[in-house]
């Protein structure tokens, strides 16, 4: 069901309705009265005939007219029975104030789920609960306690009602910017941060969107979601909760290694995502990008009455990656012109004295400066908006008048300005002028710098945004029941994980680039395979008991003449026996020795946030020790898998470092989209450890291989998860048809930004 | 000369003073008598007999008292002359405003020194040029175009005149802390920004220094300064021009793995400064740095009504290092009795209503967290201050009975409270409560936390400062004559490289242990040399002309047998004159073959601020791929040798990773020790290399040494700099007096930091 009808709902019940002023049940009433809400507005409270005017009703049920959303403020415990009360009526939505569910322990846990069952059974979709409520400012339906919001083009989704405050008062003091819609996400326990999203991308009233979240019950789905809005609208994220979560590690060295929050702020990046990290920046950064177009080539000019104020804004959009180029010779030469000698004009320019006499000089400078094509946006730092204060009053009128122009400039020019003034909080008119032509303007430097610069990190992805790069999912859908088969055997063996050569096995059928192992009983069946392969070979016990091979003297190498294979044979069987009296041996593996060549670790686990995250790194010192790898959520693209090498530090040994010739990084890269495909292929996967991967000049070699598989209860959860539903629904489907779609809408998208996005989306809303 | 008779000047001549309004000549004299400044005013100028009823004099020697300080409003280029008539007076200081000196390219450096020169011949010291001025604002004395600036306790330091009125702005609007001085820095032509710094040590209207800096003079004096200063009074620093000395790189590895932004920054830390990087943080640490005690345990207790806020501070806080720790079982119930059942109290403590009908529970709640004795400060974030706003009028009396006990308890426990809250920019009442008694307050989330963080940080300082750590400064007296005879040696001969076989005997003079390398002039004295030497063995070519030996095919190893010997010597003579056929090429060094071992590289450079600086990393692909080294400005401590070795990523290599034996760290911090005293001895060093030295489980072996000196030209520039005067004039007076004379100093210190500082200092000033 789309949330269009509980967001916009056109009638409300308000569930514990009261005549106690102090209670949301009257605050709520008294509020959708004040604010002159035009929809239907009925209380339920079993005790009262009529509130505030209107008519009280016993029961939900009792109401003659459709009811679109209930605002329950009743206590936990009765949310069960207020649900199965509104659903007799047909109510499409609620929103649940109280705390006490999922949030508190295993009681809560409960009490959430026999909720969201009846809320499941009547098909009303839930906000919350432990929620603040809902607000949709522009058709004055306020379901949270909040008076005075200012109405706007930023959609509001937190999980915290303080924060929630927090940039409602910052808008409301600083800026003119306001909100389309503000919404509690609560527990999630059943409208989830991506379906929020999905509406918010369709919403004619909404033009960016500010999130602050500490944690999210479907990333994958989010990133899903994300990645199609971000390219209609940008989304500012804030994510707290990185020291618990930080402090969480598993076994695994996929786990072990980062902590999720890294992988989460990855992957929200390439998904188009501003992510800020302080909280200072989140609403600035919201009124920026929905102010202003995004910078197109990175590349920004400042403009300053100080170099102090300079400097600190070059070092600061350097850190942050963005150039500033020097200004062309054209613009040089006029900007000479108009500006003293001792003028510096080159970027950053310092005008030293030159808008002492007449501020309105920068409004000249400014339109140079962004008719040189080199120049995507521009910050201009420093005393602007206080030449009125600081020196003579008359100035002011000269500064007023630089603004009108500069506001015009950014409309004709199409590229954005950014102000830092040291005079803002003393409220000068030309400042309040230039927010109305959607100029922002901040009294801190480092704001106004972060600011010029998400304006560029978005207009970088909306540029580098290309659609053939997502989503190339392939679910290997013809090798998958030879797979299936393996994966059946083990489960019917009672194990959670493939033996070696079995997981190898999974792999050649992926078509992977497995040696040709052989298992064998005897020694005597040993001696006669490493015949038959014909090199130095290797000889690994297997056992599902004996997992860390090596650990038990389970393991010897470079085995050439029949000698060597009989004593390897016999003293590896001795090994584990010794460390294991009780295992049940399989055998022993016999492999070609690999060939000479880098070693390379990959690894899969399964994220319950996330869903399969993969991790890539260079072997032996530079994981164990300088722990210098790779993180992405899965599935990945090609262009990902290259980038998850190239971003290691030890990248340039895989190119030939010191001498060495270069190695295969194209069968790399293939072998991480294999893992991501078998990931997505089978659901069962926990866990996967390709440790070591030997790469050579040309090819790879996959010397060891560990496959565990989710416990029962594991899988169960998953099923009964919202990810875990999806990918059954996709799986059970053809497998192709959800890509395709979605290819389909990003190529459409794609055009459409091309074309309008930087002259159209930002100004025509 | 001590700075105080200028800062604190008695009189005060201003040549180029002026009748005319807008002119600094005339604004100066206006404002020293509207601030009632009690010193006499001198006007000088030769076509006036008056200005704002003072007599005007035509020239500085004419005036018949003495003049303390000389501010100097006249263009660049009458400052010789204006200085030698100042000289004739007798006057102590000049403040130069003029531009167009150094910052300007040569002519303006040429200029420069002729000032300073007269300057120096007169004994008269200069601020300036380039600056805005000075402003002593305890003695009235304002020698700088700012009026209203708020006096305080702060000292404050900085090269850009806009970032003053920025940091001076922001402390008028948002603080009740102020100034104590005021000086801009400008180009450092004399006085350097150490000896300010030595200044606000002394100063008894300071209790914190805040500096932005763009470059130094000086920065090892200046170090050397900081350390002094931090033990009493906190420094806060912001440095920038990153992103342009960032671009500079140099030839040796020491130069082209960092930016020496990073040295100075590791630098200034380990001296105790507080060193921010963005600028919204320089005011406000200040702030909380002299208002407060600084937290001595590094343990911080979050106190909130709203999760969100929580969240954040704690993720920050985490980030930042400093420890939120579990609150005792006691803590935990005490709070327990005064707050809801639903209510957090481990820490961070939310109060989950608890506070809605009586927020003066935030004092009651204080006061229990800052009892726990694992707590040493105590953040408390949300909404404070603004429930008499947000709620209820009645409530404000409750918060400001709140304000008048935490400020009380701050006092009593020693313990420091800072303050985020969202209604601070509504100026409530309880919360300039408050600030009077010196607990500052934040709208800004971020920025309360960063607050709350430097006073952990200062504590740590102040907690780990032992004395003996420092300035071990040796100057390996007793070897000195013997290596200054191979340094001269190699000047005589007309290079600024020594070779290496007198690189190596350098190192061997202080006490390295050097193999017992041979230097052969035919093929069979390099067989005897070999055979003397007993075990396998390297040949080298020894050339001036060559310094790159391997490149020029001028090595051969692991050479056993008299023939593979007379091969090599053959082989190296051919490819030796191949590679430059006119090479000077002085013999063959015979060395013994290195045992295995793990390979490191130390490096030193010679910076231009800060002299010389000392580079570690393990050798091969950690340094030159992964980069992963370790930077000092020297001279350097055991300690600062182990921390060196200790904060590479690589390190655990040297502990034995991988089953491999522990190897042997003492040698290398010995052999960092002597790079250190060697560097330090011979000023005419200006790069050395020790690339590889391999380490073993016992000992180590330098297996090459690279050695550069100055070129003439370098050396002079460094002798007539202020730091190699300095070092001279050490060097000239027996070397250990100034360290015994520092090392004294801080013993005493020290010994009042434990006993006073954390009581005193922070109250009783």
């Amino acid at each position: 069901m789309s949330l269009e009808q509980i967001l916009k709902a056109e009638s409300v019940a308000i569930v514990g309705a009261s005549k106690n002023e102090t209670k949301r049940g009257y605050q709520t009433i008294r509020t959708l009265l004040d604010e002159k809400y035009e929809g239907r507005i009925y209380p339920v409270n079993p005790k009262e005939k009529s509130i505030l005017g209107f008519k009280c009703y016993k029961k939900v049920a009792d109401i003659e007219g459709p009811v679109d959303v209930a605002l329950v403020a009743t206590p936990a415990a009765s949310l069960p029975a207020v649900l199965e009360d509104c659903g007799q009526n047909g109510v499409k939505g609620a929103v649940i104030l109280a705390g006490g569910f999922g949030e508190t322990g295993r009681d809560g846990r409960k009490l959430e789920g026999e909720m969201v069952a009846v809320a499941r059974k009547h098909k009303i979709r839930l906000i919350g609960p432990n929620t603040s409520g809902m607000l949709n400012l522009h058709d004055r339906l306020n379901l949270v306690g909040l008076k005075n919001t200012p109405k706007g083009d930023i959609a509001l989704l937190t999980q915290s009602g303080n924060m929630a405050l927090t940039l409602i008062t910052e808008a409301k003091i600083k800026s003119r910017k306001g909100f389309s819609y503000y919404v509690g996400v609560g527990n999630e326990a059943d409208i989830q941060f991506h379906e929020y999203l999905e509406f918010f991308r369709q919403d004619p009233n909404t033009n960016a969107v500010l999130m602050y979240v500490e944690g999210l019950r479907n990333g994958r789905e989010f990133i899903q979601q994300a990645a199609k809005t971000a390219l209609e609208k940008p989304i500012i994220l804030l994510k707290s909760g990185r020291s618990s979560t930080g402090k969480r590690s598993a076994g695994s060295h996929t786990g072990a290694l980062a902590g999720i929050s890294e992988v989460a702020t990855g992957a929200f990046k390439r998904a188009g995502i501003i992510v800020v990290d302080c909280s200072d920046m989140l609403f600035p950064a919201a009124e920026t990008l929905a102010s202003l177009p995004p910078i197109k080539n990175n590349k920004v000019a400042i403009l300053a009455d100080g170099g102090g104020h300079a400097t600190i804004a070059a070092d600061l959009l350097t850190d942050s990656g963005v150039e500033i180029p020097e200004l062309s010779a054209k613009t040089q030469a006029n900007l000479k012109k108009i500006l003293p000698a001792a003028a510096s004009v080159p970027n950053p320019v310092d005008v030293a004295g030159g808008t002492d006499a007449d501020p309105s000089v920068f409004a000249d400078c400014a339109k140079i400066i962004l008719n040189d094509p080199n120049v995507g946006g521009l910050l201009i730092v420093g005393l602007f908006g206080g030449y009125g204060i600081r020196f003579a009053e008359s100035l002011s009128l000269m500064e007023e008048d630089a603004a009108h122009r500069m506001g015009k400039m950014v409309k004709k020019r199409n590229k954005p300005i950014v102000l830092h003034s040291l005079y803002n909080s003393e409220k000068p008119h030309a400042l309040e002028l230039l927010r109305y032509y959607n100029i922002p303007v901040y009294d801190s430097l480092d704001i106004a710098v972060n600011c010029i610069s998400v304006l560029a990190e978005y207009g970088n992805f909306l540029n580098s945004y290309h659609p053939k790069q997502s989503f190339e999912l392939s679910w290997g859908e013809k090798a998958r029941p030879a797979g299936q088969k393996i994966i059946s055997a083990a489960r019917r063996d009672g194990r959670n994980a493939l033996l070696e050569h079995e997981a190898k096995q999974l792999f050649a059928i992926h078509g992977a680039p497995v040696s040709a192992d052989l298992m064998a009983q005897t020694e005597d069946e040993a001696v006669e395979f490493a015949q038959k392969i014909g090199q130095e070979v290797v000889l690994k016990i297997v056992s599902p008991d004996i997992l860390h091979k090596s650990d038990a003297g389970g393991v010897r190498i470079k085995l050439k003449t029949e000698k060597e294979i009989r004593t390897a044979f016999k003293e590896i069987s001795k090994n584990a026996r010794k460390y294991n009296p009780n295992a049940d041996i399989r055998g022993m593996l016999v492999s070609p020795m690999a060939n000479l060549g880098v070693e390379i670790i990959i690894g899969t686990k399964y994220d319950d946030q996330f869903g399969p995250v993969i991790m890539y790194g260079l072997g032996g010192i530079m994981v164990e020790i300088m722990k210098d790898v790779s993180f992405r959520v899965l599935p990945i693209t090609r262009t990902t898998a290259r980038k998850m090498i190239e971003q290691t530090k030890s990248f340039p040994i895989l190119n030939g470092a010191r001498g060495n010739p270069p190695l295969d990084q194209k069968a790399i890269i293939k072998l991480l989209m294999l893992c991501s495909e078998i990931v997505e292929a089978y659901p069962e996967i926990e866990e996967m450890d390709l440790n070591p991967v030997i790469v050579h000049e040309k090819g790879i070699s996959i010397v060891d291989a560990r496959v565990i598989l989710k416990s029962e209860g594991g899988m169960e959860r998953i099923r009964k998860s919202e990810c875990g539903r999806r990918n059954e629904r996709i799986r059970k489907s053809e497998c192709g048809r959800r890509n395709l779609k979605i290819r389909k809408h990003l190529i459409q998208k794609k055009k459409q930004i091309k074309g309008d996005c930087y002259e159209k989306t930002y100004f025509n809303r």
